[in-house]
């Protein structure tokens, strides 16, 4: 059993706790915010698990990993010092504010031989996972384009603007998926509430062949959650709202071929095929990535959403500040082999 | 009734000479196309229409008007000579393949004082023509953005980019609704079938904190045809392919008011409301457009969709390209004031 | 070419005439209604056609086939006159508004030797033949039960309820489909807009586990067109107004075994597969229909929807009728065997 | 607090015991199931909760009140004993087994001075209110027809038919809304699983012109929880499966007035308007169950859903069983008057 304290308990928290109660390998034994009111508010429907408003006291009282889910700038200094206390650490997306950050964090947890691990949830849903291994197999074949739209009423978030706070979801989908690293990235983005931006659409282009769309938006009254994936052999619809079909394969689409009587031709040719939802195992996301972040710890592997995962990302919402800067001129990313990517050895 | 020649009997062809069987207030004389076996295919369903393969000969046949649904680049060597003899036109979408075109069409139809229309069917939808009234009623409030999808398995045209094909609908719709013109636009696109873009995002920068992302796209499987509008009082979605809620409005929102205490602070307000489907006339757009084009005629009015409005969305357009060129950097469309688009008094 | 009449131009007339002008194997050359007004409207629509306000004279204009599309009562007299003036016949479902009227229409089509057809359209459509193909490959199944709902604001018919207008359509599909025979009929209706029922709801027992209900009905604001049939290795949802999934199949089921170890005990275990909407062709029912009655006539061929497949769904709506009589008590329908079903040799 | 045991811990009671935990006026102290196994789980979850294995022993452990939430055989001798020891009881819906034991039981609450509360969880969920106060006020007008649809692939359940299981669920609400009583049931069903039925269609004849029909099914692939209430003035229809808009509401329909000209015919004039979805709160609701269970003991206040609501529907399960041991004959269900349904003074 993986003695886990949660530091944070707003909107994510009591989420995590619930969740950390029902996996069989880790037990919940603390909960850490400096909202006494909501402290209150874990202990009646928790009774059983201890809370603190002091990190220091929650770090010392015998915990094996923290989970935080605190606003995104708390992050890095909470996560150094939980680090720094020999503990493992789960952190909610993003991962950090900055590169530098999340860098630093990469190393500390080297060098303290301690699991770093990001909430991208949504890598460890059962639909995500099935498209990754279509992919991998070659069903979809090479992916021409993406287009993805997460937008709803969404809580706008005090220190981070909206790609900060949605991209992540869809920008770890599209990295754990393809693998795949943009040449260039371009962010469009409108501030209405407060000086942060709400409404965002970016443009991700991979190079050969591939452009990804993003959408994301807090001032949405229709919820969307929707990625279509479109391949030389098959696409797909990825639907988090669909109670019963989060994935629609479709298998049509448009074929070229060199016209056999003229080279230099081609043919275009219409395949109009069958759609087919595959039947996903009904498992909470959050529950597997509880789960794998215990067995991290006692096998000491490395999570699928390591600190290097988390950092690939927050690199992709800098370029969209920077593009966001120059009022939408694209920008390069960072190099991925620059960004220190490859495991250590 | 006015007389009117078909030219161009491909595959919208045969839906445009329907509409003008069943208007009361066209008949179609005449029909012209290169390609005897589409003028036989349309001799065996419209017996009592003639026919050509010579466009002179087709204008010398008596007809008032004529309407153009042959490829984009060929409206506008095609629309001068109809202009040349007298006619009215009505022209595809897109306009011309240039802006320089669209101008002269303008000024020959101002000069021979007949009427020049651009086919922007869902103007003249009941759906549209609803979220215009809505829009001038101050129910939607402050426009925050706009996203627009219309992606299908489409036909891959010869002449023109999928921008250029689809995009059209997109930007006269918000031309219409919103009668806002863009200070910049930015444009993706990646071609995989030929070597024009099949798959394009687009983003366009109105001002005001008012965004719209459009996306068309000729390989999806999927077919989507969706705007969301988000204003500050209320929000709608355009699902056009809805078969009975096209519109679905959305009382809720975000409020951001100033803090009584600290006028310095913003306090946000999440507004829940009700979602309202209204009620539409089941009107084909193409049989309002048609009627539109003939009571225009008959009563020397300018047309909601008129040669200026079609050199708007071609000036746009072209903005595309020019952004497309430059990978994606954004560019600044024509001054709407340099554009003549003020009427010719 | 067959050369047809139509007879009757009310709500569907128009739909008929103009698959005539579509198929390649017809020719619609005359129009026939009591009213003026309607035939005007025809005339504009196809000048080409000849209209007539008297059937004596319609039938003298050298037509091969009528087609009946007026009010249910009249469909016997008219196919009457049609028969006896050697035409080839199409009516409109249901046949006629009794089983006597159905088998003396049978035995003189019989006796003329011409085709008797009843326009059972969904039989012809493409879903409705795949999923025949699918149940007589076995691919379904047992059948368990079939729940079908057809329901909107319908135009209330002067002559008949709403189970004859619209329960034809339910019964020929299980009857085409299945080939089964209800043993047992229990219908309840209510009359809110005139004195014949307007909502609808029966249940047909098909013996050996097989149980159908179909709900009709004329005042619903909702328009469902949906038909679950639920078998032992499959299930599949037929859905006429998805523009797309007109058919979903479901992988999954309940299945039961008998348990190794206590043969008197059954296990239960649940499958949980896929979901697939196999690709359709896009053609118009009516369009298949049309070409189908012509080349019955031409080939001397039974059409699948003949005057025995319209008297089956005749003698089984009687059954509703006996059934409403009293109160909604099951009755049985007269034997399949003594219905005359059989072919004549 | 009310101090609360639960008896049965199978599906349905994790989901009762976390709603306690969060209820603010219960606090779940035991849990009683004859499987130790099941207890481990529990404890598991919620390590602060005693367990037991004997329902004496629960009961002597200092409880204000029970809910059971066993096989529904057992519902009224568990029920009895807790009555016995002085405790309010909730019990899952049916009931009971037989419509005696509900008399029973209701003589037993009352002359303890017990609440006695049944889980007609519907009842107590946003829309069904929200249906209830749009009814009492008038805006649906008079009621035409009620269809249910209540199928999916259901735990085929041990000892009670399909009906006993699902119907609850729609009489309930019927119950609730309209507080009608119906004239006439008739039902039919089929087993193919087990000797039970797991396929059941059920006509509820409520008089003066009302007709519901209810599909209950366990061996459908496709989850449909959707009911069509038709009114004179609006209609609406209540889909428990959409997250989102859960009633919508049409307001449109089918008005019949006199001919001003002839008094004896009637004029039918289709009224087409708008659709509409009113905002609904969030709450789940076995929660605002559990609260209102704890309110009736706390204020002693008799439920919304008491025992004599209980009663109700177990009377007309009974009816169900009268008929489909008829195949499918109507029955009258006992006159509610008689029923003992009036409050006990």
């Amino acid at each position: 059993m993986i003695r886990v304290l949660v530091v944070g308990y707003g909107y994510w928290g009591p989420n995590l706790v619930r969740n950390l109660v029902h996996c069989p390998t880790t037990q919940p034994v603390g909960i850490c915010d400096r909202d006494p009111q909501r402290l209150a508010k874990a202990r009646q429907i928790f009774p059983f698990i201890d809370t603190f408003t002091d990190l220091g006291a929650a770090l010392a009282s015998g915990v094996d990993a923290v989970l935080i889910a605190t606003p995104a700038s708390s992050h890095y200094p909470l996560a150094v010092r939980c680090l720094g206390a020999g503990k493992h650490v789960l952190i909610e997306k993003p991962l950090t504010r900055t590169s530098a950050e999340a860098r630093d964090l990469i190393a500390r947890a080297d060098r303290a031989g301690r699991v770093l691990m990001v909430d991208h949830t949504f890598i460890h849903s059962p639909a995500v996972r099935r498209v990754k291994q279509m992919y991998d197999a070659g069903d979809l074949g090479e992916i021409y384009f993406i287009d993805s739209v997460r937008i709803n009423l969404g809580l706008v978030q005090p220190d981070i603007n909206v790609f900060w706070d949605l991209a992540p979801h869809d920008l770890s989908i599209i990295d754990h998926v393809l693998g795949r690293w943009p040449v260039q990235v371009a962010a469009f983005g409108k501030a209405h509430v407060n000086e942060r931006e709400d409404v965002g659409l970016a443009t991700f282009d991979y190079g050969d062949g591939l452009l990804a769309g993003v959408h994301v938006n807090w001032l949405s009254p229709v919820k969307l959650r929707q990625m279509v994936i479109g391949g030389s052999r098959r696409s797909l619809v990825l639907n988090d709202l669909d109670p019963v079909d989060k994935i629609r394969v479709y298998d049509k689409g448009v074929e070229r071929q060199a016209d056999p009587e003229d080279k230099h031709r081609l043919l275009i040719e219409y395949r109009l095929g069958d759609m087919w939802a595959p039947h996903l195992e009904n498992e909470e996301p959050l529950q597997a990535l509880v789960r794998h972040f215990a067995e991290c710890i006692a096998e000491r592997k490395t999570p699928v959403t390591d600190g290097r995962a988390g950092l690939r990302i927050v690199e992709l919402l800098e370029a969209t500040d920077r593009s966001l800067a120059l009022s939408g001129t694209p920008v390069a990313p960072g190099r991925r082999g620059e960004l220190g990517l490859r495991k250590v050895a």
